[in-house]
């Protein structure tokens, strides 16, 4: 069964998705190596991924492996409908549309779990959450993001993982590449498409030094920004002075920044004080899973006016007239005003989904928390590096050994 | 009179051009000092420029200051038809839509002139070069671009120039930031926009490093691009060498670029020569003025195969099976996948623009290729630098001084 | 007693060691604190530690916290004489020249060891492996360098680890900014010194891509040059290439390359194989703590003739005419060329150090390998922000219960 | 006739000198082919250069040309001793030692004007100016620096102006790579040596954004600095903004910097106001020609206490205790405290000033300030790019044929 906007949009959807099969070489390796074999018939497969071209691949590949496939999105403003209408023609279920109210968002999460899915595949635990809610039985799940893991660990810290759930976001061939390079350039693409804006000479104050605050803050600063960096750790706070940010509160960022990034995986990082100092003009956009990054609802009790300035870009006009702009609605800006993750990053990310979906498949495992096995990490990263050309230079004998040797 | 594509799009036109209006600050206040005196009035002004936001603002007001507007694009794919629609509401005559065949363009230009245009606003030379061809009386001419200025100096330098052209594109404040800031920026947007793919790791080859492949080569590298430049001029190709780029001819970087961008302003730059030896999967993108640096026609006969692969990736399939995508049909890719430069750099370059079209409203000129007057040049930097906050520091009496002497 | 080149030069020394210490802001105050309690009476330090002006900081204040100091250097080739002459003013026992033969090395080794140290601070393992030699009764140990745990930690497999060890160079604080900033300015600048050329346009191949490559190789960029970057390990290799850096193989990367660094902590990475490739006047250097990376003997029986060009550059001339430059006997070319890392980097790596010999004198432990405890660490980085005017952010109540819930 | 420090130097300097002359590929080439014919002979050549080992290697080869050369250095504290030592071995008279009094630098000038020198070859103009006072007549000169330059212009405008002089300084072959990136990275190579502090972290303030200026920002950028901009030009300030630098007054840049360049060319661009507001710790270096940018006077005056703190760097102790650091004595801090430009701008440089003598040679002109021919210094940088193995691109007849139309 499908929901989605309008299945009439399948044309420009399927040329989206065949763009992105074409690049997406490794995951295609694989999926071509398993294709007759089809080790995921009779299983049935969830999913809550960002529904835009490069996870119909993946979810392709998954039914054509054998599984029934219910798929969701995991966030209401990120689907793309040509790519769900094309995707209706691919997998078993589709219910996804752009611009879910929050209800009709839960509503789609819940048809997926209705489904009765065998494995989960997950991005922020939404899923995930909600079968513990639920009560229901499934053999495993996998993770994508930092905030998806972060709340697998609250679950089972508290004794009530019911589950095992692969932590695809911490494998290093994931959060070394999507989070930075991913994030790093898809958020100045998605800034850019919504404002035309210029970057140069802007001052851009990225809130959280992880993986994602570091990717953003260096690729901002490769187009011409001035960067300054907010952090709670003194380690991350270090590393951004040294690497030759301005490092400071929130407070003081808040006086002269032109664009705001948010990249914690918190909620209410830039609130009512922060808004008060702003300056006139001031963009503020979210790189983090979920909308509580920025306080929406202070924002909007605190204007005189609300109105859509351009597609993805809502205009607040304070009480003494200067406007400040929020982008994407405080979504992730990436995702809702660009095309997400460029194609090769998701290549490996996904590529380590599949791997870990088709272990979730043959292997019984306790209600964890798991690892990618190392020897998979390695795997795909390696098979990656063998189809763009990239050659390994290898140790010697002697070397091995004097690697080892105390002398 | 007006031909668009459907003047139902104006609601979002309107919305685009406001939010460039909002910050496109010194354009803005110079036509606020001079909105009551109108000192365009009983002025026809003719336009050729790519008709999105920022120059729809920019029409808006000279039409606001007295005169009759006629409007075409600059270029048949770099029109926005709802900000074409919306225009309608603010100009007298506008001709343009998206995607018009080479004798629609044409005509559109020649439309422009039948209306009699006192002072013409060119981008490129055609409307220029096409008055000429009509034997059109006119008071005179500013131009936008490098191409524009030299097609006007080659008719100069043959004594054919009749009336006085102001180059905009020669004042400093417009080819050291328009050519260089804005189509870096731009150019990685375009390109991020129309294909989804990864920028960090790739091998993009720039050809030409004038201020154009300058800017487009540094914000290549700040997104984690290897950048290999083709130069024909020995201080450009040291500059590019001690600037940290791969300084080679085009024959050895066809053999290992995944992205071909030509910045020249000349012909069949990238030729058969090139496309046989290009690897499977490369991108051929362009950011000079016309069509005509990538050798199309050879890439046509070449080709087994023609398809659109996604909006503005069209796929060349070879005999040998290679597979090679040009972008926005070889035609500047930052205007017809992206929305053009930031919209900053083109507040400085239209406020060029209109303090030119107000001169030559004012004085009678020779027949020449002219410059913006220094002062002009500077007093339109000097207020966007106000209008950014950003401080000049000045010299001391004892300073000016010294500047001169020989002790 | 001591053993120095020239005590007469301590005027010198004593200028450039009162430079560094009034800029190690955090070991100052540390050691300010406990100046009057003189933790560290009765006991018996030794050290190994590249001899120059932090280092002689350090030495002071343990002697000075009531400490015997003996003291030698950790390589023959990186004291500076007059610090180790104006060191004989300050502690115990200064055993160290520039220039010393392997024997004299080993012999300054033994010497400290012979004055019966307490605790040991090594950098490499020198003391550590020869004290296992020696069979000494030792309280416990701290060593600063990758290569030297990477020696403890074979020790410790083998089972003859016969006192603790704690990894200084394991903590956050010392090798997320020592291996990194430190020597990633610190080679550029050696290599600068040695040989006044240019970087810009040069292709450096930096060999490893751990913390001190991933320096080495972004300052260089930073300065101009292209680097090309070798790995045995595929993570390291893709960040590399994400990063924007050409990866190869060690025998394509000898072929383009004209300055070679090593920063592998192994053996033989440059080979015969690999000279025979290279460029005429291609360099070497080294920045991993043995001089066993580029195979020395190799080179010296290849070549006709050997000659020193400059102070710390060594001219191989190979049969073919080539070549060939060598920059300080393949030693630490940071440390053997210039004054070695920054100071502030150095002031968090010896604040580390201190805290962790003063955690010696205090507490008995297991002999094992051992970390640094973590409030340790942060309490060192903490007070490096602070007196560096650098301001942290705090989480509020309610976003640390955010982060601990799964909801 | 000599006047050196201590001619026993010779064999260090004569080293030095062999390494440059090995990698001054361009200027030996040039050299090479004249030497048989030695069209230098019987002209006296006075020089006043820095006197290093590049220099040593231009003026040797003058004088095997031919000519009787006389040579001093053109600052006091800029001669390698050793070098100056070796080159008594190559040319005829050489007066110059590191450390002049004012009196005796102006002497040594004097004493080369004294030998009558047909050609002048001169850096910062202290030769020309002194041989108009003196009446001297002279075939011609050349000049080596923008200060040199703008002295000569000020002659020539008020009529003055005795012999003809080339700007050597102003051929694109020179400017656009000596004064920016030969200045970039030897700026920041002499304060890594003067002070072996961090760069990364450390706010730089570049005052004056000409070639020096955006060269040592931009290098300092790439070493981790965050970089503030003080600039009079308004085109100047635009382009550093844009490029993510903070541009301010000195006034508001004071209070943050930590370390201040000078780059202007002017006088007391640092003074009495600025010291008042400076952080504890402050390093104060100068780029420009001349001593005059600091208000050395001023601090001096101010200072409680002025002491050597470390070779180039003293320290001036604030009544309410603050200490702030002159490098160099204000003096060019690249070539006091390091070895001045990398040998392969000099290069580029020096053969302009090679072919620029010989052209003063052959041809008679009139008492102007000249340009190098066009054809001269193109063939120049091919040489250089040939020699380097960079590859150029060519023009094909169809290109150049469209370049010139304007159809």
């Amino acid at each position: 069964m499908h929901r989605v906007k309008d299945r009439s949009l399948a044309p420009s959807g399927r040329k989206k998705v065949a763009w992105a099969e074409e690049r997406m070489k490794v995951l295609r390796s694989l999926f071509l190596e398993r294709e007759d074999e089809r080790p995921l018939r009779g299983l049935k497969v969830g999913m809550a991924l960002h529904l835009e071209a490069k996870t119909a691949v993946l979810a392709s590949y998954v039914q054509e492996l054998g599984a029934e496939v219910s798929i969701t999105s995991s966030n209401p403003l990120t689907t793309q409908d040509d790519v769900a209408a094309a995707l209706t023609e691919r997998v078993s279920h589709v219910y996804a549309w752009r611009g879910e109210t929050e209800e009709e968002y839960m509503e789609n999460i819940r048809a997926v779990l209705s489904d009765g899915p065998d494995i989960i595949v997950d991005d922020g635990a939404d899923l995930i959450v909600e079968a513990h809610r639920m009560g229901l039985k499934v053999r495993g799940a996998t993770e994508e993001t930092t905030t998806g893991v972060r709340r697998v660990k609250a679950l089972e810290k508290e004794g009530r993982l019911a589950f095992p759930v692969i932590a695809v976001n911490d494998a290093l061939g994931k959060y070394l590449f999507d989070n930075r390079f991913g994030s790093g350039q898809s958020v100045v693409d998605g800034i850019m498409r919504a404002t035309n804006i210029m970057i140069g000479g802007k001052e851009v104050v990225v809130i959280g030094y992880g993986w994602v605050g570091r990717g953003v803050a260096h690729r901002m600063k490769g187009m011409g920004a001035k960067v300054t960096v907010v952090e709670v750790d003194p380690f991350r706070a270090l590393e951004a002075h040294f690497d030759g940010y301005r490092v400071t509160t929130m407070d003081e960022a808040a006086e002269s920044g032109d664009i705001f990034i948010t990249c914690t995986g918190n909620i209410n990082v830039i609130t009512k004080e922060h808004f008060e100092r702003m300056k006139d003009g001031a963009l503020l956009a979210n790189a983090g899973h979920f909308n509580v990054e920025v306080d929406i609802k202070s924002l909007e009790r605190m204007a005189m006016k609300v109105e859509d300035a351009r597609p993805y870009v809502r205009r607040y006009v304070m009480p003494d007239g200067r406007k400040l702009y929020l982008l994407a609605e405080g979504r992730l800006v990436n995702i809702a005003a660009g095309d997400g993750h460029p194609i090769e990053v998701m290549d490996l990310s996904f590529s380590l989904q599949l791997m870990s979906i088709l272990y979730l498949a043959k292997e019984e495992m306790e209600p964890k928390l798991l690892k990618v096995p190392r020897e998979v990490d390695e795997a795909v990263v390696r098979r990656f590096l063998e189809l763009e050309g990239v050659k390994l230079e290898r140790l010697t004998e002697e070397q091995k050994e004097y690697l080892a040797s105390w002398l």
